[in-house]
């Protein structure tokens, strides 16, 4: 792999780059691999902003390479399918989400959790199996092979539509694998932000109860009115907590800074769940007896499998849900990228490639 | 309640108790309520001595009230019935647990989890719903309501079967719940003392393959040997644990010091489970990335129901499982506490009651 990102691959490709670990984003000239015939090529619309492309083109989790084109909810229409495709045709409305490859032999594969398999290849800055390196959907086309293709119902927007490939999947799977999708139940989501407010969304679609859990009592009205949630919790209030202590049968917690276990434990019922989905830096604190005498569950989830994002993509559009978006042109990323750092975004950022990008091409 | 513990109820009654911290146990006389109309009156034959006995005659756990009588892994032979039981008859070998009451009315109760019910009445130093204290095996003659009562089969042992009615529940309902039981499965047991040997003969039971994770490599040879685990792993060594990662369906972790969880979560495959029947002192250190990438679960679990305690032992006597154990004297009880504290005693001390209590009544 001597080549450079511009001649390594036959089409010529055009996104944005991080070149190092300030934060910027800039215009880049890179390849993608022609069209095999299991693979589908679609031109990008839409691109949402996950909190992890700011990581990762920070350097912040310490795997970056550079130039590095980020984004992972990425949404457009189909413009060449290989022969041996059967999922979609030229023309159809389509996403790729945070995988674009997998061993498709392991059992976990044989599952449909591809997530979890041992040798993913992230849709991003990962290797893939040809030794070629990712680049994600801040770019003017993709190529994906179909199995990583979602096809978006008629209704489902591909701009607010985008964010559900990531975010939207990263809070459906667990409420479906750990049970608490059923009529009736009370789930807490922890956090309101781009994983929090679509986790409300599903929980009320499944028929639960839904308390958000937020450290700022300003998003009181918000979660109650505008996103429909049935109470409203503020994490540092001691009453509060007590006063809800026990009811809880799950709660999804997005929050990615530290936090306390023991106040989220101490809600659930017994037998609740804990989900982390968020990935805070430091440890958390974990006594054995927030878990022990009500048999209680502290998991971890990450994103979804294949099969699963479609059947969230399918569920969403039933039931009309998709995220609250700022949608920006590709040359306000930068700006974009500052506001997410500071939670300055209600909820996701998604960017308008479709639109935007071709005008910024050197 | 301001009667003496001698004159509180009606039937006089005998055991050894605790009357301070020391941790030294002396002859007691006490008494016990009249044999209620739901009520089983049995004879103690044997009384399992439990880690939990340690901490609570020393106030450990804090909430000790002297003078206490410990012991909740009680066997024995039923004496006298209520005119409403149907349980059992004059005869009848039995046993209590942990549990002598709870509200029978709540939704845990319904489902069988009396254990989790938010008003547990517990075998020895709680208050029961008259007001009174309870107190335990430790002594002459239980009474209890004949819902707690568990009916031992005829080929298992009132005396190496004593420890299952806490240490076997203990592992074996998490076995159970979080889907461990299945034959096939690789399941660890980190720990190998009074939960731990159990654990692992339960495990080996299921038909599952059973890894014991130990500090020392001194156990390996009885793991393997004489417990029939299939495969040791000392808890300090990397290369052995590096070998091992991502190979296990679940581990059961009886360790109550403080341990690595990380290192245990690290050898579980996606979706493997950790579940906690220890309690160690502080807080353990869980890093999100250990649970979120394979959607893992850390849990905890607290003994068992009685309809699924009644199960364990069934399945026990079926499987020839008991507790390996070491006979003593009540008069024996104090060095015993003394060894157990040392970790001294393979695995389980049983205190041969029957023949030993009388002698010792001033």
């Amino acid at each position: 792999m001597d080549k450079s990102p511009e001649t390594r691959h036959p089409v010529p490709a055009f996104g944005w780059a991080a070149r190092d670990p300030s934060g910027q984003l800039s215009p880049f000239n890179f390849s993608r691999r022609e069209t095999g015939e299991d693979d589908v090529r679609f031109k990008v619309s839409y691109c949402g902003i996950c909190h992890t492309d700011l990581h990762c083109i920070k350097n912040e989790w310490g795997s970056a390479n550079y130039p590095l084109i980020p984004g992972h909810e990425i949404t457009g229409v189909v413009t060449e399918v290989g022969s041996k495709v059967k999922k979609v045709k030229v023309g159809d409305k389509v996403g790729v989400g945070c995988l674009v490859r997998s061993c498709r032999t392991c059992e976990h594969c044989a599952n449909d959790y591809e997530n979890y398999c041992p040798k993913p290849v992230f849709t991003y800055d990962a290797p893939d199996y040809d030794g070629t390196v990712t680049y994600g959907g801040y770019s003017d086309y993709m190529v994906a092979n179909e199995h990583f293709i979602i096809k978006f119902p008629d209704n489902m927007p591909l701009d607010a539509g985008a964010p559900l490939l990531c975010a939207g999947i990263t809070v459906y799977s667990p409420l479906k694998y750990f049970g608490l999708d059923v009529p009736g139940t009370h789930i807490a989501v922890a956090g309101l932000g781009g994983l929090g407010h679509v986790a409300v969304k599903f929980a009320k679609a499944f028929g639960a109860k839904v308390t958000v859990i937020s450290t700022s009592p300003k998003k009181k009205q918000e979660a109650l009115e505008h996103l429909g949630a049935d109470y409203f919790l503020v994490s540092s209030d001691q009453d509060q907590l007590k006063a809800a202590k026990g009811t809880m049968d799950g709660i999804i917690d997005t929050i990615s800074a530290p936090h306390s276990i023991v106040s989220l434990t101490g809600l659930l019922k017994p037998h609740g769940k804990l989900v982390l989905v968020g990935l805070p830096e430091k440890p958390l604190e974990l006594p054995a007896f927030a878990v022990v005498p009500g048999r209680k569950t502290l998991a971890g989830s990450n994103i979804g499998g294949l099969k699963e994002t479609q059947e969230m993509l399918d569920f969403a559009a039933k039931h009309n849900i998709t995220s609250d978006i700022e949608v920006i042109p590709i040359d306000y990323v930068n700006t974009a990228m500052e506001r997410l750092a500071k939670g300055d975004v209600r909820y996701r950022f998604v960017i308008d490639i479709g639109n935007t990008l071709a005008a910024t091409k050197p």
